[in-house]
């Protein structure tokens, strides 16, 4: 190659990332266990294409000045705008409404796998990443939300995750009747932008603390950078009745919670029906096998601005294991009777949940250090002495494989040294070495690598470390198969 | 909803299509035994991002004027192209080469996943679709080589293939030989334009004959409507040799086919190179277990124009199902030595291949219907006479699911005919009803819907089939999970 060839730089863009072997393959696991848990309750399994047309998805045209505002859009051959999708609930959306009268209704779908957000990349927020969502459409509330969340917390519990997460539930309906008991009707213009102000103080509860709330439902906040943001202008007594509103959840258990919120919401008809859809909701639940212990009452979470109608719910890991609440909120979801009407002109009533993979694998492997050692599956590599040694090392290759022994031949051109480095950072359990003369004689020669690694640490002699000491025995090739079996016994490696 | 309401059609993309349960679970079991069949052979997993930057792909900058051409592409914040890959060797090379100090080397890798190609869509040709890749970097021909090939075919064993498929072999430096042979150097600029003009003849055998290749390789062709295609200009004994070159293939067995490309070969040395890498490549797939009459010579095929270097293949479903013959190619690969030198500057020798899965899954299909039949998992819906009925069901639901039934509890609002009706159109084999009166009594009915199915195609009496006749049963709650078991066992269903 001359020097003025074209070289580019070997990069990913920002937020995006390469998933190794051990992370990969206990993400299949994991996703395999969801989609089962989901079949067994009837569920059926939906894969949509990564692009679809940006109106479809519910965003509007992208600005032709910032095509990328949120999303990742281009455009077609016919100048329509596409875009990668940047969730598992609007693609779901169009599938239904394309396939309505086919479709048996209700109907339950899982789906999972790659969403994208052109946003801003920041440590552990990527621009790819992966979700895993149920969502039940055509079905009212309360049992189908009862069915769904109870559903959330049978996938978690198939992952061995019982007891170490807890799910946090609220009703969009509770916000609407307290907002219509301070006299904001949920539907004029003007009260809904003050609406959203009230929903986006609440949200930052968790972040800010109470008393940033306060301000931000009432005048406004100066943060300590100084930047000022314009509150919602409610006054003082309104202010008091949200705070006490969202403070609701904060003691007592789910039957005093929701008596609270009674009393406060007792003048609204959509809030007491918010309240008794809550009583169903848990009721259900526990029928469905949830645990009392597992299911929170809590108004202050908010989970998306303008999307959700009915009951919803965060899922929290922690509980049981102190590790857990690092992770905090890893899914949620709740009712939303408005997404398929955006294309139907009919409300189609609709609830469903959202898990991020990557929090949940991260959040797993905290918990259960099998799933990444699990990972290991190479059992052994063979060396060959010289290259002329090939077409035996294959056979027994092709030999030890049909016995269930996850083996594979050193296929690079390096000497023993090197063969054995290789085997090293490959994590093999055991290395088989053959040469002529011992092919000749018809024996092998195993080397227990993970012994082997220990005596070496201990090991002050070098020669006895070249002789491979207790770690290396020759034996008869026709004892190869028991012999290896018994090593990766001793080993601890119990898979074949 | 008010009338001006912004209303976007619920439509997929042109080339883009949606996977539903049955197909997207057997696709899912399809590629976790093509994983675990590389993983038995060492091969590590590898996931790469769908969008990558453009250079890195290996395509140059997009035309600004077509950003589109061949590939999906957008341009990032910063103004960088970024394009979804169009397969999953480049993504392979990137990270080899980002990564290449940390890896062992040799290094295998398998990866599947979706690629994407805008080009104009087609029966059976979308724009988006799924490819397994098993690689290796860094080990030359044809140790290597034989690895992977026979790795294809277990991959294909594993599927329960076995005999129904061929690998045709070749080998890049066999052009390359002939090219040398009739003075055409594979280096120099107009040889290099003259050289891929006879790959493109030769690579158009299979579907335009023997007398075509033989007009593109001399002045050129007019086809049917009248369109020309200038010829490579190779002189008549010139276009004599090509053809006895590609024709070497066509009868006898592998020895004799060898034996006359060494023949025709003898006074180029790349030539004769070709043919010992193939002798031995065929001896030592032989030792990793594929049978010869897999394998078949054939120096017709070609394989991509500019890529490949060494030992090529080509996957043909065929063989003892003649059914399967018109699939013809699903995959194939070969060595290619100067991928990752793109990044690198230096040569790193690898090979490949790539396996594109809707082909497989639709021959699979043809030759194996359980595939499909076993992909129905749900066994039975719970039906409610009203919705006073809906906790018992959640916990009958609960009791079937914890015993291993895969079960769903009917979630609409309708009737008991609708219910039937769904039940039907969710193609469970039982349905299981209860009503408050039979709980009170300690009872349940249960109705075998396949039975109930053939039955009501026989029965002239209307009346008789509304009673359920011998497809219903009333039984004890108690006895409930046993008669479920017997159910399904005389319907043939023994899943759990």
């Amino acid at each position: 190659m001359t020097e003025d060839v074209f070289r580019p730089r070997a990069r990913l863009p920002r937020g995006l990332g390469d998933l190794r072997d051990g992370e990969f393959r206990a993400r299949s696991a994991m996703l395999e266990r969801l989609a089962d848990t989901c079949a067994s309750w009837g569920f059926v399994a939906l894969d949509t294409p990564l692009l679809e047309y940006a109106d479809a998805l519910g965003k509007f045209l992208p600005d032709e000045e910032r095509p990328n505002a949120g999303v990742f859009a281009l455009t077609d051959d016919d100048e329509q705008w596409l875009a990668l999708r940047y969730d598992l609930t609007a693609p779901l959306a169009r599938h239904v409404a394309t396939h309505y009268d086919e479709l048996p209704k209700p109907f339950r779908r899982y789906q999972y796998g790659a969403v994208f957000r052109n946003e801003k990349p920041d440590a552990g927020r990527f621009r790819q990443f992966w979700q895993f969502d149920a969502d039940v459409v055509g079905a009212p509330a309360p049992f189908a939300d009862a069915e769904l969340f109870a559903l959330a917390a049978a996938c978690l519990d198939a992952l061995g995750l019982q007891g170490a997460y807890a799910l946090r539930l609220s009703n969009r309906k509770l916000l609407d009747g307290l907002l219509e008991s301070l006299g904001i009707a949920p539907t004029s213009g003007s009260a809904a932008t003050r609406r959203l102000a009230i929903l986006r103080a609440i949200d930052k509860l968790d972040r800010l603390g109470l008393n940033a709330v306060a301000e931000l439902l009432g005048a406004g906040r100066k943060d300590a950078s100084g930047d000022f943001t314009p509150g919602a202008q409610l006054p003082p007594d309104a202010v008091e009745r949200v705070l006490a509103f969202v403070r609701s959840g904060a003691q007592g258990d789910n039957e005093a919670i929701l008596g609270r919120l009674q009393d406060l919401l007792r003048d609204s008809a959509i809030g007491c029906q918010g309240v008794e859809e809550l009583h169903a909701v848990e009721a259900l639940m526990g029928n469905f096998g949830v645990g009392e212990e597992c299911v929170r009452m809590d108004p202050s979470i908010v989970r998306g601005l303008e999307y959700y109608t009915g009951p919803i719910f965060e899922i929290e890991l922690g509980g049981k294991d102190a590790r857990l609440a690092r992770f905090g909120s890893i899914g949620g979801g709740g009712r939303y009777d408005d997404l398929v009407a955006r294309f139907k002109g009919v409300v189609v009533p609709a609830t469903g949940f959202s898990i991020g993979i990557s929090r949940l694998q991260a959040g797993l492997q905290v918990i259960n250090e099998k799933v990444s050692s699990s990972s290991e599956r190479l059992q052994l590599v063979i060396l060959m002495p010289s290259s002329a040694d090939r077409s035996a090392a294959a056979s027994m290759a092709r030999m030890l494989r049909q016995a269930g022994v996850c083996a594979e031949v050193y296929l690079g051109s390096g000497g023993m040294r090197a063969q054995m480095r290789y085997a090293d950072r490959r994590n093999a359990k055991i290395a088989v070495i053959q040469g002529e003369q011992e092919r000749a004689r018809g024996e092998v020669t195993l080397r227990n690598l993970v012994l082997g690694k220990r005596l070496s640490a201990d090991m002050k002699d070098a020669s006895a470390w070249k002789e491979g000491g207790a770690a290396q025995i020759r034996i008869p090739e026709r004892d190869l198969l028991q012999r290896i079996r018994e090593m990766l016994l001793a080993i601890g490696d119990s898979s074949p």
